[in-house]
């Protein structure tokens, strides 16, 4: 059947946004990064700064988790941690997008784990090398008093957590994809062309 | 530059070796499969089962291991596990292929890692469900006395092992690779097309 909602996960500063915000454009589906992080936010209090950074990175491991930030949303947590609130948040969020019937592109946040029972999804994984990447992130985001490669590191490091936490799937791993691509030695527009080609061809 | 040498990893059942092979005549490029396990036996004096068995499996722990099948070449093997020589020897002979400078494609034994230095060349990996890949199997190598998803899980891990073992990488860890592919999901066809897009053009 013909594949109505993409998931791509990646590694950042592989380009992986770009791919899907270009591939949903070539399609006409509708596109789903930020706007997942707003209706998060809206929906459970938090700024969307905080559910950027901690919706995708690991659990943390200290009393701070237990929701003490949460002061908006009294007892509506019922006593899971920050990150647990905010997956079942998100997770709800996804179900509501692939629900409402219309072809889209999601990035990130675990959707091809949370859409794996349903019919018509393309799953995609975009990566780089490190280079390739390092480059990348300080061209678009500047420079930082990190070094580009730490920064990586340290992102891929706090997706795989987070992946593995909720899913207990191993973030990369080739199996748990429909097709993974390296965005550096394709080419991003190549990788674009080739998702849209099995979209429309398989 | 151009992609000039083209490893082919695979699952068992995936269409791994039918995707290299359609791929090979596409491109004009030569194909080496059952070639390398000729060029091993010659070499070593094992026979041609015994290498095709034990070349891409997970090193034996046994104190068979350590030469005893050798006794047409005493001397050779200077200590090392038949493991460790059969590696020895599929490493040079996948070299010789390379530097020959003849654009190639390349069935598995870990070429990918083998080549990882040289320029021109593309990592492919190729798998699919279990489902597509069990059905596949029964069909092109018959019933066993296994089941098929036995028979497939034991090569998986077989391959998974020795790759682990003599190269320190996870294998079908898509990082690992430049393109990865679900067969089943992708279509065999649209594989070699899309593979050889990619080598043409990127």
């Amino acid at each position: 059947m013909a594949k109505t909602i993409i998931t791509v996960s990646r590694q950042f500063g592989s380009g992986g946004r770009s791919i899907a915000k270009a591939l949903a454009e070539k399609l006409g589906y509708d596109y789903y990064d930020k706007e997942i992080i707003e209706n998060v936010a809206l929906e459970t209090g938090f700024s969307q700064e905080f559910v950027a950074s901690k919706g995708e990175e690991a659990p943390g491991k200290t009393v701070f988790s237990y929701g003490f930030e949460n002061q908006g949303v009294p007892g509506i947590m019922n006593g899971m941690t920050t990150h647990d609130y905010l997956w079942t948040v998100q997770r709800k969020i996804i179900c509501n997008i692939a629900d409402s019937g219309k072809p889209c592109v999601i990035v990130g946040r675990s959707a091809d784990y949370i859409l794996r029972e349903r019919d018509g999804v393309l799953n995609v994984f975009i990566y780089a090398d490190m280079d390739f990447r390092a480059d990348r992130i300080v061209r678009l985001y500047g420079e930082s008093e990190k070094k580009p490669e730490k920064r990586l590191s340290d992102k891929d490091k706090k997706r795989a957590a987070n992946h593995k936490h909720f899913t207990d799937l191993q973030w990369g791993y080739a199996p748990n994809y429909d097709l993974c691509l390296n965005s550096g030695k394709v080419g991003i527009d190549k990788c674009v062309e080739i998702i849209y080609d099995v979209v429309k061809n398989s």
